[in-house]
């Protein structure tokens, strides 16, 4: 994965991952499905926030992230075989929510394939309610971004 | 289906799918994967497009919708058991775009689980660029939207 | 769902679901793809369960059924739109493992458009061991299949 | 990927693909789901395909692979992450099938996670009937194999 270091479009992304587009990604107009990039969104996203050492994987003591929003821009038509990097990067840390702006590049066109963002909230699942994103997190996540 | 009328956040929407929530569409934290209401978003998006006559199960002389945004908004955290009802209406008409909004309604929590809106383009799979909406689809839309 | 009870082929499933099919199930080859009626074996094999009083919904006191082993026979090429019911029946009941028989009905071809079975197991997920399937629910699988 | 040549799980496989574990791979029991390993079966059945110089992305000239059956034996509990290898070979060659085996060896656990066997039916999609595997495909299947 150390070439997306080269890819100028992912300069800005913190956190990428590398994943093969499958031939079932497709649907019956023989493109990756709209679907797929929400999926890619996801794993990048995941990604990221193991790095801030969240837990994510499981709901630990009722804290865990909720997705709130999502936002998706189409710009390519892709069709296996092809490979894809993911990138994700905060955009913003709000008092329970964090922006992640994701982007997909296509390694098969050199060009991005799609772009959006997604809203998290760090919740309180046992008392549903969201709660401020906690001292360490906000601290892990400037230092990726590289704002400290 | 008819039930769907007596839904006053549906009121709106010309083209509502039901479709029960399956087991399989929760992921590990024990809630609908976020995903699964885009999924819902383009099968009620079909729904509304079979019925202005435009083909969209096939690509056909090579023209055929492309998607080109998505936008949702998750305001409930589903789970297996549950139906859904899944609205579809159209904005608004652009030269070659369509946007469609999108409501999800629970009704376990007889209550809206997710909104949101499409962008299609209607588009030259053949030349690859878009086309203007054609006036049989426009009239076909402003009949379901009651604007006739 | 009342006329499901008029499908010779589902004669013998005490438990049947219906569902329509999304035009997202589809492959680049226009037809569903191969894990849909996996899927669709899975949500009627857990209407099938939930019917016996297993939680099957959540790993409760660590008890829960689990896969290990799928069978699926692909018979007809199935499209969007149609409507399949999908019957589920148990074959056989051993000390931990039951058996259950599937069978995918299209109602646009009037025929069986696949048919399968999986094997699950009742695991205690704390000790990771398998356990013998409860009295309860082996009474409840005979009133379903009608032996008792 | 050049690492899978020291998996003595997959040493007879001449096809084998790298896959991250996704986490939304994961259902609510907080293992990947049964149906991913379908897609996996799935994607290593296309990279063996293509390999023989089939035209397994697109219908061509009316002819493409079908599927007619799968089986599938899970043997762990996958979560996330993890990577797995997924091989895949040709265990029979009839006159128009070809039975594919299919092994998922997982990085984290140091074991097979899955295996089973997918029948693919070379199809005339035109006339909608079987023909028989061609030569050529035979040739390249056999190469593969290292039966020649």
């Amino acid at each position: 994965m150390s070439n997306t270091h080269e890819i100028p479009q992912l300069f800005e992304y913190p956190a990428v991952i590398t994943l093969p587009v499958q031939w079932g990604d497709q649907d019956a107009f023989g493109h990756v499905n709209n679907t797929v990039p929400i999926r890619w969104f996801e794993s990048s996203r995941i990604h990221y926030l193991q790095q801030t050492g969240w837990p994510t994987l499981k709901i630990e003591e009722n804290l865990g992230p909720i997705l709130v929003a999502i936002h998706c821009n189409y710009r390519l038509q892709l069709e296996f075989p092809d490979t894809v990097h993911i990138g994700a990067r905060v955009a913003r840390v709000g008092n329970s929510s964090v922006t992640v702006q994701h982007l997909v590049y296509s390694q098969k066109h050199q060009d991005t394939a799609a772009e959006g963002k997604s809203v998290i909230v760090f919740f309180d699942y046992g008392r549903q309610k969201p709660v401020r994103v906690p001292e360490d997190i906000r601290s892990a996540i400037e230092r990726m971004e590289g704002k400290t």
